[in-house]
């Protein structure tokens, strides 16, 4: 995560270390530390053998969204917003839109989870997100939110060249005005006695369908 | 979940519950308990207000095996697990196979993360895996097994009526004895710069997938 961090063109700022290494020369501040103060430093049990601060990249706005999103509307789940993220990246769409009440976008497990995906998916913070997708509606994006009283996902609507797909909380699913925004409400067919799936498992599903043959 | 289980027909064993309750009646044993016995007896950090035990169902075996299956080679993260076999139960696949090397089925956080799917869809023991998909293939079942190196997901063979999707660990991907057992290795195209996905959203994208039309 280090490397890609590196590679993604963020500003490194420090680097803690156990051992010497030839990464230490692109820090502008570096330090040879002890299995102890990794330790405190980090939040995982057994940190890796360095940890690094880099500076917060500058929140991408509305004006230069990506033509193809993914809006989480209270998706608390760290490792859901983390995981949608990755996938998002790897399904082809150009950024994520936040609303209120997501997990932290650059909190360490939603960066672990995102395995990298997170230092090069622009992550747009779109409070309050209603608003955020009516401008962007204005502008000529469709917005699809999943739902679970939508319509068979697979018989959408044509998304076009610009389009949304909006993700809801785990436990309440779409807010009354995010709903209010949608030009169609989408539902993946249950076909077992499941009643539904997993926030990123649904997210992943519609997304590699929506890019197919794009 | 506890009322998904007793739907399901698992056979009641003990319940342990801070409040009368007329579940209790379900229960040949019973007992009204204090919160610190719940949490001493639960894994999860702020227990609900009961518990209860069942007995294991018969380990169903690969005579009786569904046509339609996700195999599972060495997937250890529990919630990957867990996840797999909802988003399975959802998409109408009859079950699972497990070889060796995966979390626990019947493990607490398998079985949430299973969202009481667990309780419906039949786990099959399958060590090792190699050996049973060979005895499967043998009986006109075919195997997709999902690998970084396998060819266009989208333009796969046709399944036909009985079929195993084979998902690997999440560290090393499927194994060079059950990779021999494929019909076809299968990957996921990549568009962005992510190199992979998460076990449990990649199993549901070709779950879903593999039942359109079915």
């Amino acid at each position: 995560m280090l490397k890609e961090a590196l590679a993604s063109g963020l500003a490194p700022r420090t680097l803690l270390t156990e051992e010497e290494t030839p990464l230490a020369a692109r820090f502008p501040e570096a330090r040879l530390v002890t299995r102890g103060v990794l330790e405190a430093v980090c939040d995982t049990k057994t940190p890796q053998g360095m940890c690094a601060a880099f500076v917060l990249p500058a929140t991408a706005g509305l004006e230069n969204a990506p033509d193809i999103l993914v809006a989480l509307d209270g998706v608390q789940d760290p490792g859901n917003v983390g995981t949608i993220w990755r996938t998002a990246d790897a399904a082809g769409f150009g950024g994520l839109l936040l609303g209120a009440g997501c997990a932290d976008p650059y909190s360490p497990k939603v960066q672990r989870a995102a395995m990298g995906s997170g230092f090069r998916l622009p992550a747009i913070a779109a409070e309050p997100l209603a608003e955020s997708l009516q401008t962007l509606r204005e502008r000529g994006w469709k917005v699809f939110a999943s739902a679970l009283d939508g319509a068979d996902f697979y018989a959408r609507p044509e998304a076009g060249e610009r389009f949304i797909l909006v993700i809801g909380s785990e436990a309440h699913g779409i807010s009354e005005s995010v709903r209010a925004q949608a030009d169609a409400l989408v539902k993946l067919p249950m076909r077992g006695r499941a009643e539904s799936l997993n926030a990123a498992v649904a997210a992943g599903i519609m997304m590699y369908e929506m890019m197919r043959g794009k």
